[in-house]
């Protein structure tokens, strides 16, 4: 499965995660020192295949932490996508997809906790406690929620204005240390941090404050407007790729990919955000830096090194979509993960809620 | 065990509930011609003593209920407490007394599931996913909401704002059929009708509608000052009469009830509300209509029928008082009923939440 990166891992990449002082130094994917209650978590939605976006910015970096630390739960987050509608079967064959998408993208469940969230109750049971010492103006002035519900009829439901406090509970549920979000997140692992906090404050020394793990892959924009980040959801067919995508589909989406009219090959996001995305991707493939990118293909124009790009991107990602459609194939097996992957996460994530039950005087 | 109940509901009371339709008709507290499917639910949360208009207005009518129904389920709501600020170590206590009052009161643990609504996990992970069907607009209009953020500093928290979905979920988790309320959560209860209706549309006719139960008893007022609702929170001692005082405390606090100057009893809630308080409370304890009351007691001064409504109360509160008293000194006892209560509880939520899943799309 996805043996590729194994590989890539061994053969020494450099680290690409920042803000994560004193655990990820040197340039080799190794077991980092770190206290024995180090535990990372991490969760992603289960609507729609990830994209070369999501890849390079978080899939990656999740591979990358199963070797780095000991304790490691990823969840496929069914109780977040429900804030906004979704069709139920739509929804039960995603979450297959999605466990087969991270399995084929490296994520071991030798390694990691696989799991889905709402097989494991005590997600919604801990989101309540913290609701209740969360005060409401500070989840209005969150900025997910004033994008996201302007786009909901009605302002939203309930739950799309609480989300960002069952995200807390599956941080703190676990007694995370580390959790590797995007940008955008940043806002939202400031809340957990801050609900952590407010819950020792009250209660005593419970929760550790967990820490952000960012990526240090740039985002990756869509290919059809280089100042738009690439998204799922995204009208232009031709602007995103996704992990599924076929060779063929990936040569096209790049070949169409809007740069400029300079033809050299040169790194300037400011100036050049089209090119220079396609350096981003291929220095974000590679696990080179730009600058390195750019000296290997000096000299080629951009429609050739639209070409270049566009093959390093399928060598990554035909080994990942064979896998995942291997995977598909065999829906008991990923059932199987998951389920195995909520015994464990229940394992631990149990205890944790009861103490906080007894904190809280329900026992 | 309050003993003096099951005499008087064997004595042939008449009913005291109202918005029954077709269920309570006669004048015998008999069981009624019921759907297999009929099932009542309510809750009550553990914090402070139930006072007299608790008891006269709700908990008389929940044991009513049992002899009524043959699936009952009440339940001392913790997740709800903790919406307002809690000790730990007093709202666990209060837990256990509020389980020795409902016992005391009459609530009989082979008639009634009686369970405490944190050991059902099911009841946060239901209110997830009904606060996805539901607008913030629906909530915040919602007149509780209104009153009690303005005593919470920062308009209060989440969890304050989300109590009426948690209520939702509450009733629904164990496709409630009938919820004997107050009249102060008629809006609440409107909003779990309109939530069985919303899943219903979307997941498929799942969920039964929902009838509230009002009683019948009109509200007890404060004995200071009888144009407001009796209240636990009263900072006026002499103002409520809780289920626990002693005969020389309920004495005390209607010889100092206030009234107006005519002596005469007579009833007439909008011209007299003092003396036609007590009334109301008379013929609630002796199960008879104002009328019959003031009739019995033509030609007293209101300082005599004071002492004739004392004693009256004296002698039904009296059994519950040293019931109380005798169930708190065995809290080992109480917590038993209250996790096979819950073990009960959980054989018929499980059930219905692994179904609502289903529909949902999780599994």
């Amino acid at each position: 499965m996805a043996l590729h990166r194994a590989c890539r891992a061994a053969c020494g990449v450099r680290p690409f995660l920042r803000g994560l002082a004193g655990v990820s130094g040197g340039p080799e994917a190794e077991p980092v020192p770190q206290n024995a209650k180090a535990l990372v978590f991490s969760g992603i939605q289960p609507t729609g295949i990830p994209h070369l976006g999501n890849y390079l910015g978080a899939l990656e970096s999740w591979v990358q932490l199963q070797e780095q630390f000991s304790r490691v739960l990823y969840s496929i987050v069914d109780l977040h996508s429900v804030t906004i509608p979704q069709d139920p079967s739509t929804l039960r064959q995603s979450v297959l997809d999605m466990t087969a998408c991270l399995l084929a993208c490296g994520i071991d469940p030798e390694k990691s906790i696989l799991f889905q969230q709402s097989e494991v109750s005590e997600h919604a049971e801990l989101a309540w406690i913290l609701g209740c010492l969360t005060s409401i103006p500070r989840v209005r002035h969150l900025p997910q929620w004033k994008v996201k519900s302007q786009t909901q009829k009605s302002e939203g439901s309930v739950g799309l204005f609480t989300y960002p406090v069952l995200q807390c509970a599956d941080i703190l549920l676990y007694k995370s240390t580390h959790v590797p979000v995007g940008d955008d997140q940043v806002t939202h692992m400031e809340l957990a941090q801050e609900t952590a906090r407010i819950f020792n404050k009250k209660y005593g020394d419970f929760f550790p404050v967990p820490k952000a793990i960012l990526s240090a892959t740039k985002k990756v924009k869509s290919l059809r407007d280089p100042t738009v980040k690439m998204s799922k959801s995204d009208p232009q067919k031709l602007a995103t790729v996704t992990i599924t995508d076929s060779p063929e589909e990936i040569m096209l989406k790049f070949r169409k990919a809007v740069t400029d009219c300079t033809s050299a090959v040169t790194y300037d996001p400011e100036g050049r955000p089209g090119v220079s995305n396609l350096i981003s991707v291929h220095a974000a493939v590679l696990r080179l830096t730009p600058e390195e990118v750019v000296a290997q293909n000096v000299g080629l124009d951009t429609e050739h090194y639209k070409r270049v790009v566009s093959e390093a991107v399928i060598e990554t990602l035909s080994p990942i979509r064979d896998e995942i459609v291997r995977l598909k194939a065999d829906p008991g097996y990923l059932r199987t993960v998951l389920d195995r992957g909520a015994e464990k996460a229940k394992e631990l994530a149990g205890p944790v809620y009861q103490e906080v039950r007894r904190l809280v005087g329900f026992r």
